[in-house]
């Protein structure tokens, strides 16, 4: 029999029989070890622990120590489970992309007589159950392209991946009839699948591609220990409660149609009410704080993109140009700052004008992949919450409090607690990659943290996480699945000012360069409303909700006029506020305005008419209570003023 | 000498040496005739008077009765002059387009050695008069293109207009040494230009494309009376102090760069705090009205606006698609009416629901030929007050109505009230050019008619002028410059409603079809905006002036902190104000807030803080008055929420 060398991560080497798995090599050092095994890694891939080694190379077993390699073998080898009982019970069902994912696996299926369901899954469950307590061995066989090729004849999609393997051999797995590839690292049998849920159905096209074919696809998870399993299952029952997608869709806030564009949401009235809302307050607020609003084009002449630098760095990002003919190329704007860069370079600007601060509803376009769109939180089309504030180097320590300030009122009125700040520096030990100004680094960088020191805020400092440009912080947040996320952004910028010749005429008559700083309080309001969506759990404060009340007459031909004079009295005072007065029954007026979390759900009768009063009843609390109609709506017209600083109602319910 | 044939308007025919010209056959027909004469026409051509004819053809003598054509006559002949004098005076220079428009003329050149000055114009007009004075004969060639091009040998633009002649002989106009073509038609003699005027000189690109040679554009007007030039330099002054792009440069409202990209404005903080104000009234005016506002996407894929038809017949206004891969094309929305269907869509609707009035302040871009672009008024992003209500058969009339009454207060908030309605029908003799539904069409036509009539309205009707899909109102106003202009428009639409199948649930639970009205009511806030600032003449209403009033304190030291305390009980009312406190003279603040056409000017000084009052100059006013510092704020705060409906000091200054 032929030998190969392998070769230990200690540089050791050492010789076996040819098609060896890392097993043996294991089982060769130590019984426990092959025991703790569960995957390796050949030439630096991780590779199945029990794929026959074929030629010399380096090699490192992974024991179950590596959590996350661990889990998924598990999550490969629950697919491969689910496939093989799929192709048992439906033997036409063609197969498409499997994957382990951050925390799960899912598997593209086909089934062209007839669509799964999602009331498929617990039989399909049991038959997995079954097929895993059997202990059936699974079969690892290296295979030629050409062998592969036949065994998967007329599985299309298998077929068109097979295509993409760049190898002579492919590691194909067994399971009784059932063949798979692609599915390294794998558990050693089916029978250490321990505890498994499969989760749902959804529709995701072949290859991701919205001009491909539809096929269904199939999400489960899996853990060694009971425990995992319950936890995990949990925070995705909390996730969901929470997910901006689903509250989007079941409080009617907004759609995405991929048909008609991916990426690209449409905001329904309920959904536009509280961008608007969040927009105005954004803008006023902003003006009160000295920016000036702009309005400025979403196209320009790609010139200016490359002016900028981003048609050199940020390309992959961007829409593709439009040839409008002579050679003048238009390019939808991937970022607003050489707009607002053209605004300041309108006029000649003295020191004495300085800090500029320009701020815009910016709308940008950036072609994210089709695979991370998201809800409003990922998307194609953004309005970001922008701002450019253009000092002389000697502001920047005052202009960064102002604007940490602004930030940090905008939280409160938001009812964001649950942040945290981040300085990012260049690092010293590699300052050659950085825009070439040690003064000015030094200095910003020093005022940053002296700002943040004054203001007694915690913060984390991460050297080496600068952009090129300048220093920044950054307010880190999570959302409702855990992830964390940037909210808003303090970003100095040493570069453009450079790249656009930006002058201002100093105190001494001369022309002097000034600093940019990039802030965006917000964010985009797509991805905002989305965050503030999953905080409030789609339970919105009475500023934000689309429909602050609504008022159930207890009979309309008695109670509509009182019901409309009260209406009248809070829309004279800009509430949002309207009347239920179909002929359905007064409770399930009052379930649905609890459905669609209206804060306030005011019933009028006999009594509320007899003592000008009305029955409140705030989302969430089981008991009305009577309120003389003039102080409630006086009441509520605070409460809106106030935005979300009381925030008693909402806090209680913001858990991440 | 060989004949032609010429054929007279009347089908009879005559026989005339060949190279007569039209004025010779004017003459064989009576002195007075020729007399009378300016132009012709030949095979419905308009062609010089003087021309050489040199093929049969149908013949038409033009007299100076024809205004239009004699006037074109006065302006070409007026250009060729100006010519004339420019190459005497400047040898090297280079002479591109030169055309007769609407109200003049104007002539592209390139002078190498030396831009030509707007000083220089005085001159110029003394040289022209004095070549018109001598009376020296226009000469007429027929010339071979060969010969042609010899003779404008390092002409290099003539050359290229040249190229796009499609004919093989040119009609070549001599003065003394210069000589000119594509000039008909011409006066017989120069000195038949009377009165004229030079009127300025600016830059034009080569063509009118951006990426070609900048040219200095000469303009100029001529009129055969003298009170007809003073009439029309009048106009033109009246005009140019209310054209919006000479007033939004003063107040800092907008510019266009085209460098960055023609037809695409950035408005400034001033332009942009109006449009913010006209966006929130709009939108709350709208929404108080049953509207429900949206945000759509400005990208879908081309496939909407195939099924829309947009694609097939508005193509050449529509930017390129974008071509994303894999058959996905993106295309700028030039309508925002399938972004709103979408929406209509994404929820069955029942009978009990409708009218659905769907709004938005919808962004769209349509590439306008560069040569229409004008400042605000005609550019290619644009962002338009934009509404469409999906209503029953039965509801049209209704909607109708409230959709006009809502339009007829907009106006009266803004103080329009020059304006006309236009009824526009199909044309009952062709009805099998519009969209089949007789019956619908009748019903409509009715109910639009009735409705104005009941609401007392008056009205012009014109057959013939409907739209392929449904009859309409237009709103028609005047700008600046004289031209009509539409300012709002109600659609009525029976076809997209069938080529995306729109549907509802009626009472009968059978599915029926909706209409469609498309509305605007103030149209793209672009072209509102320019609307405004020329009726206006840039002192806009205080609700919608940039700065509301400026607070001028008689010694910084002294009187900044009464200064400040007014300020602040005005910002506390939401109003937009500011304190001069620059090193500067009272008399050059008061002059500057007046050349910024602030509302109001408040000087406070000693008498006033002891007072408590405010010294009050109003916009426009000569003269100061004491007032209550509080009953001042209270009389703005009022003025304000009473937008312009009051309208004193503005209406004066609307004359058009």
């Amino acid at each position: 029999m032929a030998e190969i060398q392998l070769t230990f991560p200690d540089g050791a080497k050492k010789t076996f029989d040819q098609a060896a798995s890392l097993f043996d090599v294991a089982k060769s050092i130590s019984t426990s070890l092959a025991k703790k095994a569960v995957a390796g890694k050949f030439n630096g891939e991780v590779v199945d622990l029990h794929q026959p080694l074929l030629e010399d190379g380096a090699i490192e077993i992974i024991t179950k120590d590596d959590e996350a390699i661990s889990l998924k073998a598990i999550w490969n080898t629950a697919a491969f489970v689910l496939a093989a009982v799929l192709k048992q019970r439906y033997p036409e069902m063609q197969f498409g992309e499997v994957n382990a994912t951050e925390d799960g696996f899912f598997y593209d299926t086909d089934n062209q007589n007839g669509q799964l369901a999602v009331t498929d899954l617990p039989d399909i469950k049991k038959a997995m159950a079954k097929l895993i307590q059997s202990g059936e061995a699974i079969q690892r066989v290296n295979m030629s392209m050409a062998d592969a090729k036949a065994l998967f004849a007329g599985q299309t999609y298998k077929l068109a991946l097979l295509d993409k393997v760049d190898a002579d051999q492919v590691l194909v797995y067994q399971l009784g009839t059932y063949s798979d590839f692609a599915l390294a690292p794998m558990l050693a049998k089916v029978s250490d699948v321990k505890f498994f849920e499969l989760l749902s159905v959804a529709g995701a096209y072949w290859q991701g591609k919205s001009s491909n074919q539809m096929l269904q696809r199939v999400y489960g998870t899996a853990y060694p220990k009971q425990a995992e399993l319950e936890a995990d299952l949990q925070r995705r029952q909390e996730a969901k409660e929470r997910d901006h997608r689903v509250i989007g869709n079941q409080l009617d806030l907004f759609f995405v149609d991929p048909k008609v564009g991916a990426g690209l949401p449409y905001w329904l009235p309920n959904g536009a009410t509280i961008r608007r809302t969040i927009e105005r307050y954004i803008i006023d607020k902003e003006v009160a704080n000295g920016y000036e609003h702009v309005y400025t084009p979403i196209l320009a002449n790609l010139d200016l993109y490359k002016q900028s630098g981003h048609w050199d760095h940020y390309r992959e990002d961007m829409f593709p140009p439009m040839d409008m003919g002579d050679g003048e190329m238009l390019e939808l704007r991937p970022m607003n700052c050489p707009s607002h860069i053209q605004v300041y370079k309108h006029h000649p600007r003295s020191y004495r004008e300085l800090p500029i601060r320009l701020a815009e509803l910016g709308m940008m376009h950036r072609y994210e992949k089709s695979g991370a769109l998201s809800g409003l939180q990922r998307v194609r089309e953004m309005t970001l919450n922008d701002g450019h504030t253009f000092v002389r180097p000697d502001q920047i320590q005052n202009e960064f409090k102002s604007i940490l300030n602004l930030m940090i009122q905008v939280y409160a009125d938001f009812n964001i607690n649950d942040y945290t700040f981040r300085l990012s520096y260049r690092d010293p030990k590699n300052t050659e990659k950085y825009y070439d100004d040690d003064e000015m680094w030094n200095k910003a960088q020093d005022m940053l943290k002296g700002a943040m020191d004054d203001l007694g805020l915690n913060y984390v400092e991460a050297e080496g996480e600068a952009a090129f440009y300048g220093p920044k912080l950054d307010v880190q947040t999570k959302t409702a699945t855990g992830n964390e996320e940037t909210l808003s952004t303090i970003q100095l910028d040493f570069m453009l000012p450079e790249r656009f010749e930006l002058e201002y005429v100093g105190e001494d008559g001369e022309m002097h360069r000034p600093v940019m700083i990039h802030r965006g309080l917000v964010s985009t309001m797509e991805r905002f409303t989305a965050y503030l969506t999953e905080i409030y759990k789609g339970a919105f404060p009475t500023w934000l909700a689309p429909t602050q009340a609504v008022i159930i007459p207890v009979k309309n031909d008695l109670h509509y006029e009182y019901a409309k004079g009260v209406k009248d009295a809070m829309v004279k005072k800009g509430l949002r506020v309207r009347i239920d007065d179909r002929n359905e029954k007064m409770g399930y007026k009052i379930r649905e305005a609890q459905t669609s979390k209206i804060p306030y759900t005011l019933v009028v009768g006999d009594q509320e008419m007899a003592e000008a009063t009305v029955s409140v009843r705030k989302y969430g609390e089981d008991n009305a209570v009577e309120e003389a109609s003039d102080m409630f709506v006086n009441a509520i017209f605070a409460e809106v003023g106030n935005y979300s600083r009381d925030g008693k109602k909402h806090a209680s319910k913001v858990n991440l």
